[in-house]
């Protein structure tokens, strides 16, 4: 079993969707991560911050479990990154209400020192500069690590985002930003010129329509499961990165037939996420649950056709 | 090998994309299912009308494939169904600019006698009374038929439409017009809906996301194949159902099993027939061809995840 770290942000969040709002409750990018690689009792350790308001029993729940928790700290005179949206009515459009950085503002990643050693770097959406702090933080080179990045970074800090896709493996991106970033509407143009840029792999996340991987000339496709009812989209994207890097530890295998198989697990627990507020469904999740996702992925998508 | 009646548009079309233009091009819906429909050697007739301005080598070109003709009737001195659109940037979206009915105003289909105990029936767009009156001129229950149809009937002619979708075991449909029908945004639950008017099976198409199969309470999703350039996507759904009915003609196996591999060959023939104007790269198209693109859609699609 490979060691796993995860860098992203540990929040406060506030929902509001067609079904609903909630109070503050726990999110962040991380969160969502951990909660999903956790499925693979993974190694795995969160490098985040907090502040002094941010409940304990959030991080007992974290290390309940197995995710190391060394690495987040926690700023007693500090407040938690809060994040607030709406979704609209499609929900695949959100608006964002609030972004409070608090004690991300000021925010320097400290790797355990038991994970200096990790093979497996999975590097959630945060200001590049911290990304890339991370990345300097293990001496030998991971044996995968995987960027996940959004369309802000593309605007206000393109040089340093840059800087770090030409260090990572993996980039996991939306459809709209891969667009942005490469300024080509064909996603297979996009994922070729991003390849260029330094990841062997990219994975194209396609929300409701699910996520494609692209290697080499290889691509390959992980439907999202279609749904009666998407409840609240907030940390699919996370969990789908999660449910990804957490099977590739699990297995030690980071070949593109296996990352096939790892883009599948993610998409399954990316349609968990959706089912309930927050982190709601992931928090009860259990492998019998998981199982029985993965085999209605091989219905949704197995055929059997014989060429000749 | 069953025989498939096909009734649909043999008409002229004029296309803009940002790619270029034509003049007025061999089109229509019954012309891209009968082409994709040929590729299984199945014995397969058109039922439609021309006008005396359609040009006879185009009927040679269908009748060269194995296409009995002799159920497109000729009006000498009547003008031939003329459509010209224009696509935007971005190919998903496109404007109308010239319908001219022509001698379809008063078409009155007439099945050909050798055709009128055909196992498969493909009723592709248009009117539903059309659709209809060629459901009637087949006296034994035939064992499949599929509809095609599209938004203007369900503004214009509901209440047709309905008696014919509940004749039918197939219906394809986009997902606009499916949530349209349904006033549903989920597809699940529109497919559910629609199955209730009286399909078995509905087969929501998604453009570049890929088509979903619905029977009972399963689903099965064939992706689009992710091209580096759509050049013109006029036809892609009329191939899809080529693609679809003819394969079920050929196997004559009307199984929800072999339905999948059936959606998987609508969807390989109709990512050919995007790659050039009109009908051109569909008649071009040999076996080999098709062959390479179901191993792609293999490559695409087919995982390896062992479930204990």
């Amino acid at each position: 079993m490979s060691k796993l770290v995860i860098v992203g942000t540990v929040a406060f969040d506030a929902i509001e969707t067609p079904f609903g709002k909630t109070d503050k409750v726990l999110g962040g990018a991380a969160t969502y991560i951990a909660l999903a690689a956790s499925q693979f009792n993974v190694d795995g350790a969160i490098v985040s911050t907090v502040g002094g308001d941010f409940p304990l029993e959030y991080i007992d729940l974290l290390e309940k479990r197995g995710i190391d928790v060394s690495g987040i700290e926690i700023v007693e005179n500090g407040k938690t990154f809060f994040w607030s949206g709406k979704y609209h009515n499609d929900m695949n459009t959100r608006d964002t209400l609030v972004t409070e950085l608090n004690v991300l503002a000021d925010f320097k990643p400290v790797v355990p020192e038991s994970y200096r050693d990790s093979q497996v770097v999975m590097l959630g959406n945060l200001h590049p500069s911290v990304q890339m702090s991370v990345i300097e933080q293990i001496p030998n080179k991971p044996k995968i690590s995987i960027l996940d990045t959004m369309n802000y970074w593309m605007e206000h800090t393109l040089d340093e985002l840059m800087e770090v896709i030409s260090k990572v493996n993996v980039i996991t991106i939306n459809d709209a930003e891969a667009r942005q970033l490469t300024n080509e509407y064909s996603l297979v143009v996009a994922a070729k010129k991003i390849m260029k840029m330094g990841p062997d792999f990219v994975v194209i996340k396609k929300g409701e329509h699910g996520a494609l991987l692209f290697y080499d000339d290889e691509v390959f496709y992980a439907p999202a499961l279609p749904l009666e009812e998407v409840f609240d989209p907030t940390g699919a994207g996370d969990t789908f990165a999660g449910g990804f890097s957490g099977y590739l530890a699990n297995t030690e295998d980071y070949s593109y037939e296996n990352m096939k198989n790892a883009v599948i697990y993610g998409a399954s627990l990316a349609s968990f996420c959706v089912e309930r507020f927050g982190t709601e469904r992931m928090l009860e999740l259990n492998t019998k649950d998981v199982n029985k996702r993965l085999q209605q992925f091989k219905n949704l998508t197995q055929f059997d056709i014989q060429l000749t």
